[in-house]
């Protein structure tokens, strides 16, 4: 029906690093980023957009391209390919490795989708996002709706290609985990809590659970997803499920942080909008010092997840985790 | 991370027909739609209200069901099952059954989706659908786009159970197949040309590549994943492909001829919108007789590509290509 994600741009994996001969966590991320740019800048549109009999409305595309190229910081992709790497150590196959990156590009179009919905005028009705006007701004609110609806969409044509690219298994099992990340137990449950959450006293009990869902299911479902895409055994899936646990919810005390802490340039989005919002945060609950030391208690537990793994390339992952709760400082 | 897909409920579909012996099309429908019901009722929300640890937040589930359940001519579940049931013949098994259940109820998913977003102020701006006030009118904005982007979600839930519920081919394949129907090449990209072309002009070329994406792509999408539960040849694939395309098209040709001559009570909706939205149709283009002519062209093609296939189990087809265009009259 579709060429989209047929056709496979040149590009491939950087070869995993052997941790024992060292490891440079910036030229890590330099190398699987400009992959990853390559590979989003390939599936979002542009090769549609060359095939006339099915291309994608141009409208659509810039719409699409705008909300995901030249901004973020992947992290989710990055996420992905760690553990990916981690899992398949030296050997892993060119099977396997298409289909990491394949996952860390759906992960981030659901993302952005998420990103897009999220700023509209009857959700958070921001207009920054990144440095730059939102989607909605620059394309009208019919136009951002179109494109979550379309990236959502898109997120799963990048799973599942030809069985000679991925194979059937791991396509079902890379679906299966991305749809439960993103849906109704997942991200798009974690907002609807939010939003009925307004003007609400949240307990402790009741933010991290929001907060699980929202943020959280999806940067766990990357770690999870980068993992599947080789052979875990059920030690290491169950570490890494915790591992992803712990910096998902580190992820969204930090962003907490930032909002009081860090300006609007500085965080390329409208500081201070949660207390403006009368949105209930890990600072309003616990205040900030507590704050700061939960953050840190969730990487220390991260890190442990890690060494229980008994994973040898975990030197990704762990700079991850660091990066998560660094950001705050 | 979910057990709401992992569950199955007490349901199984009725017996194949056998067309030889007689074939009766309301009694066909009446117990097909049954099992579509219970289906849906059983993936949206219940069961995993249920599951406390994971349940979906309850208004969202609310808004779900409310956009799914209760409504719908259920034309697109219809098209899997006798699409599925064609190819299967007599001899279907229950792998095969269980994939073309999961698959009726995904597009309707997607469907429903697609129409909750649809009347969202920013696109049609409608109030009523079905006879009940639309998503957004029931639940707010916020609460429609949610319910929209979990609904879309949920498709993909439902499609990837676990292996012993549905191999990982057909997995694979049905997601492959919605995710390119519903996504920027087919669906949303024909909602995207059409919120450009209002007020344009366009040709019959045109109309009618906007209309194979919007309504035209999820129809024939729901021919060819009913087929793809079971295994048809290439011969059958391409003949039910032209048939999907023939009614695809014939269904929003008479869509427009219905909101020129029925009125709003008989719809379950607003008539005469398009007209009044400046939009183009089959009958601003052509005129009235016309379009009834071309419908009833669409429906020979379709009925040509059904006696290609050279299959015995058609007669629910035929039938469900007729009842898409003697709606009209």
């Amino acid at each position: 029906m579709n060429a989209m994600t047929q056709t496979t741009p040149p590009r491939a994996l950087p070869d995993v690093p052997d941790t024992a001969a060292g490891f440079h966590f910036e030229a890590w991320c330099a190398a699987r980023l400009a992959t990853v740019e390559q590979a989003l800048d390939h599936w979002v549109g542009v090769d549609a957009a060359a095939d006339c009999s099915h291309a994608a409305p141009a409208d659509l595309v810039a719409a699409m391209r705008y909300a995901v190229l030249d901004g973020g910081k992947r992290l989710r992709p990055l996420l992905v390919l760690a553990a990916y790497e981690a899992v398949a150590g030296a050997g892993a196959g060119a099977d396997g490795q298409e289909a990491a990156l394949r996952a860390a590009c759906a992960v981030e179009l659901i993302h952005a989708y998420s990103l897009v919905h999220d700023d509209m005028p009857c959700m958070d009705n921001d207009v920054l996002r990144r440095g730059k006007p939102t989607v909605h701004v620059r394309f009208g609110e019919a136009g951002a709706l179109l494109a979550g609806d379309a990236l959502q969409a898109l997120a799963f044509e990048i799973l599942t290609p030809s069985e000679t690219q991925v194979n059937a298994v791991t396509q079902a099992r890379l679906c299966a985990l991305l749809a439960r990340a993103a849906g109704s137990a997942g991200m798009a449950g974690g907002q609807a809590i939010d939003l009925a959450s307004v003007g609400q006293r949240l307990n402790e009990v009741e933010l991290r659970d929001m907060h699980q869902r929202k943020t959280g299911a999806l940067l766990q479902g990357s770690v999870v997803m980068g993992a599947s895409c080789s052979q875990p055994s059920q030690q290491v899936q169950q570490a890494l499920q915790a591992y992803g646990a712990a910096i998902g919810l580190a992820f969204q005390v930090v962003d907490d942080i930032l909002d009081v802490t860090a300006d609007s340039a500085t965080l390329g989005k409208t500081a201070g909008k949660d207390a403006d919002n009368d949105k209930p945060t890990y600072v309003s609950l616990m205040g900030l010092s507590a704050s700061q030391a939960y953050a840190r208690d969730l990487l220390a537990q991260a890190q442990a997840a890690l060494q229980r793994s008994g994973l040898r390339n975990t030197a990704a992952l762990a700079a991850l985790a660091d990066m998560v709760i660094q950001r705050a400082y």
